[in-house]
């Protein structure tokens, strides 16, 4: 037996892919009970081509001929973006061929219409790569934990935040100089907004809420929050509480509803994914049968992005001629939390003025919106004639949290406006 | 569609299985895209069954009846052991039933007997639940890291031995008191030979080796040392130079050959296995495409081994008629490598007489055997007249160290046998 692969877009991922499937041909196949073949490459900038020996596979700079191609049988689409990414995976659907993905912007935007693509062809759209690189957790939730209604999925899945926070912890450097690195080091794009602001995250919360919770989660309503405003301050007050500061993905079965948010958050320095550090991703998944599982390992880059693109087009190899698995599957509609209604336990760090009854008055603010303080301490500040006070609250709601800020925002002894980190 | 389910084995394991199967079957059902129903359960212990509502459920204490039910169509083997079991599971492969196991003893002895004839009948024997428990680890192996060869894998594979080395780094407990503790908390069988001698984590380690290499592993070529002789100096020590003690199997790929063993080892504290703790399980993973990736999750247990068990039963139903994927794929055999070709860095604790030109003798015997010693500590011992000489070599083969340690504890001036223990 034998599968021809067409890959489009030899760039970093995709060069990685093509790599692996001549590399690594014999083992795949061995394992796999299938000469999985790569049989066609479409690439607009040939140079990325010129380090691989292509004898017996056809090259093009034109994705449509590829994907009409008789002896591609699965089409991987590895360009990125929404567009042309998602008219050639919907062509090659439409041309009844199994179609493999990281595109995570794509899925997370339009990922219910190509679902019905495939489920209307009666092909598959894989998509490993998309979430966490080359960590099987898609697999994991799909298969692996199928037999649990999931509790809670939270997951570090951008390399480059946690590259960031991790500088910033272990190093001391403030958010600025951990950028500047990043970037330096390959680490981030520039610019790195996509990065930094928590879209990317978002992308990913959006792919992995749909299929934890078996329902259509718009992109728009998951709440996003990035890294950008978290100080050197924020890192060493969390420290010295016992906390490190992480940008999860946090997504959670409620009453029916479904929670799906994208923000700093300060992990207890026992919890395990407080030990995810540098460009390192995890998910870590509790599900009703089989308790907590986390899943740790790279989450982006050549290699361990091609690794999770290659599993998914050896598992289409082994179907066979078997049922193809529906991308994701949809069942009765769990609305998506609004943000204000989700309850949690908040870091605040207020500047203040130095003066007398200061706390009393916060404190009655918080008290008169029902939020009340679990810790408290007070330390020099940053800036003259301010001082900083650092809250730890008990469990609230969002919209009684930010009620309570509004009115202390508007003290007339605070300095800045307070900062606001949600704890794990 | 609809898939029948027949459970041999309704004790911890097979009972947790029955309460998925009955608990979240609609869950199991929409996912799935099939009804997997229980159909039929064999125990011999009818009291198992009274928490269970078994309303259309045929219920046997023969597991002949079961297996020949025609609206069985997976057999889920759940008693253990080794006979019974195998007889079972060979005649329902017989009656091209699927099979399901949690037996890792079985599996590490007749592993490749058992695979043969679900392959010669065209069916499948899956076993996710028999490494690892809850965690996904098998289908990880298989079909996650399919591109990779594997480098290495190391797992904490056995929840008693990591409960009672965490008791003793974390609360200084010794071994017997460790030990005693989990038994009463039920984490460790009564008599717990299996688990603290290291023979458990040995099955599994064989599992595991023949899997990541496709080759075949007999289990008494898997080297096993278990945790009776770590004492809680060893701990401290080990602690003071920046390691915890984990019980792992060992399992790496070395010029064509296999390493394959279980053994105490001394971990680095920042390693991500050192945060694995009490009766977790972890298995490390790294794989020339993918780098390193981590699976955590709880290794046993009536609900997380149940978990995976009917993951293994809905892989089966979603399949259709698509073709079983074989158990254990072989290629050409790779030898494992004898313990003493293996190659590693060791700690060694020494008893000596605190007397002038101790430490030149022991030095001079581990050089001329090509020993040498990375660093070095003396503190008094909890022995009258001796004290504890710690050290931490270089990388050495094991049979070198024997040699020396075979003329070290010959020296008069030693007192109890030289305690050491590998370095991951």
């Amino acid at each position: 037996m034998s599968l021809g692969v067409g890959v489009i877009g030899a760039g970093t991922v995709g060069g990685g892919v093509v790599k692996t499937l001549l590399g690594n041909r014999e083992l795949i196949a061995q394992r796999a009970g299938a000469d999985v073949a790569l049989v066609h490459v479409a690439e607009l900038d040939q140079a990325c081509l010129r380090e691989f020996d292509l004898g017996g596979v056809s090259v093009t700079t034109d994705a449509a001929a590829l994907i009409s191609d008789a002896k591609v049988d699965v089409v991987c689409e590895l360009i990125g973006g929404l567009e042309p990414a998602k008219t050639f995976i919907l062509k090659a659907l439409g041309a009844k061929k199994s179609v493999v993905t990281a595109n995570k912007m794509l899925l997370a935007h339009h990922g219910a219409e190509l679902a019905k693509a495939a489920i209307e062809h009666g092909v598959e759209l894989r998509y490993e790569a998309a979430v966490a690189g080359g960590i099987p957790v898609i697999k994991a939730l799909r298969e692996g934990l199928v037999a649990n209604e999931i509790e809670v999925v939270y997951g570090i899945l951008n390399g480059t935040c946690n590259y960031i926070l991790s500088r910033m912890t272990y190093e001391g450097l403030e958010y600025e100089e951990a950028l500047g690195q990043a970037v330096e080091l390959g680490f981030a794009e520039s610019p790195p907004d996509l990065d930094v602001e928590g879209h990317d995250t978002a992308h990913k919360c959006q792919i992995l809420a749909s299929l934890a919770y078996s329902t259509e989660v718009a992109l728009d309503e998951v709440y996003v929050e990035g890294i950008t405003g978290v100080t050197h301050a924020d890192v060493a007050y969390a420290r010295e509480m016992g906390y490190l500061i992480k940008l999860l993905a946090v997504i959670r079965g409620v009453d029916g509803e479904v929670e799906a948010r994208v923000h700093p958050t300060l992990v207890p320095q026992d919890h395990l994914l407080a030990s995810v550090r540098h460009e390192f991703n995890a998910v870590y998944v509790t599900g009703d049968v089989v308790d907590a599982t986390l899943y740790y390992g790279r989450g982006a880059g050549r290699m361990p992005t091609a690794s999770a693109v290659v599993a998914d087009v050896v598992d289409i190899a082994r179907r066979g001629d078997g049922p193809a698995p529906p991308p994701f599957v949809y069942g009765p509609r769990r609305p998506v939390r609004d943000i204000g209604r989700v309850a949690g336990r908040y870091y605040l760090r207020l500047t203040t003025g130095d003066q007398p009854g200061v706390l009393g008055h916060v404190g009655a603010a918080l008290g008169r919106h029902g939020v009340s303080i679990a810790s408290c301490f007070q330390q020099e500040g940053p800036l003259e004639d301010f001082v900083a006070v650092v809250m730890m609250t008990h469990e609230t709601t969002e919209s009684s949290l930010r009620s309570a800020l509004d009115e202390i925002d508007g003290l007339d002894f605070i300095g800045e406006k307070t900062h606001v980190i949600r704890v794990l």
